[in-house]
């Protein structure tokens, strides 16, 4: 019965959680503005007072730019790692918003209560159900349910720069037997979801330049090379008819979709139609049949990101540019490897440059797919807590986006990770008005303790 | 004999028509910024007060923009209209220009002695030629040798939007038997040359629009159709391997070349090593089988002269653009449709369109090729007179670009065009210091006496 009285204290503080939020929310905590350093500076102090407040030994650590929180619950059983992240998107164009971004308030609206304000999602609202269930419990239990480490970071919107040095260098202090992300949400803003794939990284700037200036077109179309010519021929050969990537090995370490995850995906009766209806499209553009969650999931892609050369400014100029470029990205799933999908990628498109162009290229990232290995007993057991919690079988779902630190956690501190969140898909993170329902705020504290609960 | 002493009266008299030169080219009659409309005023009124010190009855005639000036000489023998632009290309970037642009002055170079200054070459040194012939002809003769209309525009810098009305509104006052237009240069900067077809040109943007904002890479990848991928697909489709255009029937109408006209060709020597040399290249790009002199001036083109859709700034982003877009041109030859072409690429751009892609278009001007009937007998006695002139046997060239006013003088007045100049490569055109050899002036205006003498 103590899981009720957690849950009872959880409910019984609410008023008080949702006021030591607004007071993180206050503080403009932009990671990418050197302006605001300070600020960032001050969240972080703010958490570790209230690590403090509950008797946990935490401390600021400096990077070369926005510090770490890390703070550690010695205990029995499991130790776990909770991870999110203090620091907040831009907040620009502010005249979009309906209130100050950074003077944060509960609001009434059709869809119920909501906490308005930067970061009220992403993800210091997320952050707070974490640390707002270790409140509750150790305010009923005198202790914490096991062994925890908490870690926040402050630069996860702004690509992370100190992250994996610091990892590197805190191997041992910072490796637990699982990691909990609070950073993702409800699958379509109504099933608890455990995300268990997310799709890596590659991204590739080609550059061709074929004469050493832009050449007037009456001057010279059709004896000299356009490089726009070139890129469009060879980008145009990226998929076949039926939607294959056509680089030699691209498919190597796609895995089949296990059985029983594609049986829950299912069942999650993804609703097609909207998801494309909502963009103004109506037929899936992936790979003849699959699905569009399949596609989004278990597959990856080659997507031209950006194109540009020649006069692309108003009107005509019958100019022959020197230069063509494309911006070129890679999903990626199972164990492809993006070094090897980059080298490939190269490969193929030399194989078909003519005479007098050439290529240079522009590196813009590369990470792994993350494949969580849901055998730790964690994951059921969460599974499990968050069916009771919100009325609704829980499901292991993908993710067609990437979040990097589940990676590095998984690559240097060999430390799977279990990504579980309360975000609602209409949150508005990183625009104008973001918010957090009450309701994700409040039941993701008590999903926390019921999880808490079940892998202690 | 009356023209060895022509000749020599333009000989002597060289000295004051540069000065009358420099006395235009200090008035900067950029034709495209508003902020200049006065001078290009100012310019016309020059040229009127220079043709009646001729005698000859000239006024400057309202557009809706700048004036045309119109002059004209009675007289016995075939009517020719001269034809010329005063208005000149804009000057920036200031900073490129070793001396004030509209503050000419003779400079001695390395290749000897150049009239240096905005149009000196483009055109109102290259109009001079002929009124100073004109000049030196009236003083020997007291008469001038035929009936002459001169037609002087404003706005051929700025896409002479008043041109093809004011043709149409005096199309009786302007016809002739035959127009002469000195806007081209000399073959290679060393054969007298007569341009005797044009490219014509179609002009043509598609716009391709896939979901109705951008998307998350991440979020919509494999699922959503991306127009950056449809348009380098259809693009890319656009040359076969031989590097033949594939749009159906674009080939119609397309003339072989006369054998009297290849030869003369094939006499030219044309190097095409420097050709592509200059510019950083060295294969030729064209159709096999043929040479770039060949495409360039007999060939019809099809040229990307834009593309741009997504992220095209620094970094990398990963959006799936909502819009692509290209420009794109044809150059035409012989009886090519340019209303055709465009309605052709379009049906077969719209014959690859998936689905959820909707294509826009916008149109960016039509103008058939210009191919001269050089049966006029004006056509071999300037050719004779100019071998005469400059030691070397003149040669009927093409142009790979488009002048559009000889295209309108033929559809609007019925008239053939002959395009006759003395300009060289490296007169700099439209670029920072631009010049004019004091030889293509000098024997410019020679060359013109020869020609009035040849064909009166």
């Amino acid at each position: 019965m103590t899981l009720d009285a957690t849950l009872a204290r959880i409910d019984a503080g609410l008023p008080a959680a949702i006021e030591r939020l607004l007071e993180l929310l206050r503080i403009p905590s932009i990671s990418t503005d050197p302006a605001y350093a300070a600020e960032c500076d001050r969240a972080a102090d703010w958490l570790v007072a209230d690590l403090n407040a509950l008797g946990i030994e935490a401390e600021k650590r400096k990077t070369p730019k926005h510090p770490m929180v890390v703070g550690h619950v010695p205990g029995d059983g499991p130790h776990i790692l909770f991870y999110g992240h203090y620091d907040v998107q831009p907040v620009d164009p502010l005249t979009l918003w309906d209130r100050d971004p950074f003077d944060p308030a509960i609001e009434d609206t059709a869809k119920g209560k909501v906490i308005r304000g930067r970061g009220s999602s992403d993800d210091k609202g997320q952050l707070m159900t974490f640390v707002e269930a270790c409140r509750a419990w150790k305010e009923v239990h005198g202790t914490l349910p096991c062994r925890i480490t908490f870690f926040f970071e402050g630069e996860e919107e702004s690509g992370s720069p100190s992250l994996v040095p610091f990892l590197e260098a805190n191997k041992d202090e910072l490796k637990a037997d699982i990691a909990l992300i609070c950073d993702t949400g409800l699958f379509e803003s109504r099933v608890p979801a455990i995300m268990t794939q997310l799709r890596g990284l590659c991204g590739e700037e080609i550059i061709l330049t074929g004469p050493d200036k832009d050449l007037h077109s009456g001057m010279y179309g059709g004896a000299a090379i356009n490089p726009a010519r070139v890129l469009t021929r060879i980008l145009g050969n990226l998929f076949d008819d039926t939607g294959r990537i056509q680089i030699p090995h691209f498919y190597d370490g796609v895995p089949d979709l296990p059985e029983d995850i594609a049986a829950q995906w299912q069942a999650l009766n993804f609703d097609h139609g909207s998801f494309l209806g909502d963009v103004g499209l109506s037929t899936p553009a992936g790979e003849q049949g699959r699905t569009p969650l399949e596609m989004l999931w278990s597959q990856p892609t080659a997507e031209i990101n950006g194109i540009i050369g020649g006069y692309t400014g108003d009107g005509f100029k019958t100019v022959l540019p020197s230069q063509a470029s494309a911006k070129v990205s890679f999903r990626l799933v199972g164990s492809q490897d993006p070094h090897a999908i980059r080298k490939n990628f190269r490969a193929w498109v030399e194989a078909q440059l003519p005479d007098d162009i050439k290529v240079s290229y522009v590196e813009h990232g590369a990470s792994p797919a993350s494949q969580m290995a849901t055998d730790h007993p964690a994951f059921e057991q969460a599974r499990a807590a968050l069916g009771a919690e919100w009325g609704h079988e829980a499901a292991f779902t993908g993710c067609g986006g990437s979040i990097p630190v589940a990676g590095y956690f998984k690559s240097i501190l060999g430390m799977d990770t279990m990504l579980v969140g309360w975000a609602k898909d209409d949150d508005q993170i990183h625009s104008p008005n973001e918010k957090y329902d009450v309701e994700s705020f409040h039941k993701g504290i008590r999903s926390w303790a019921r999880i808490l609960d079940a892998i202690r």
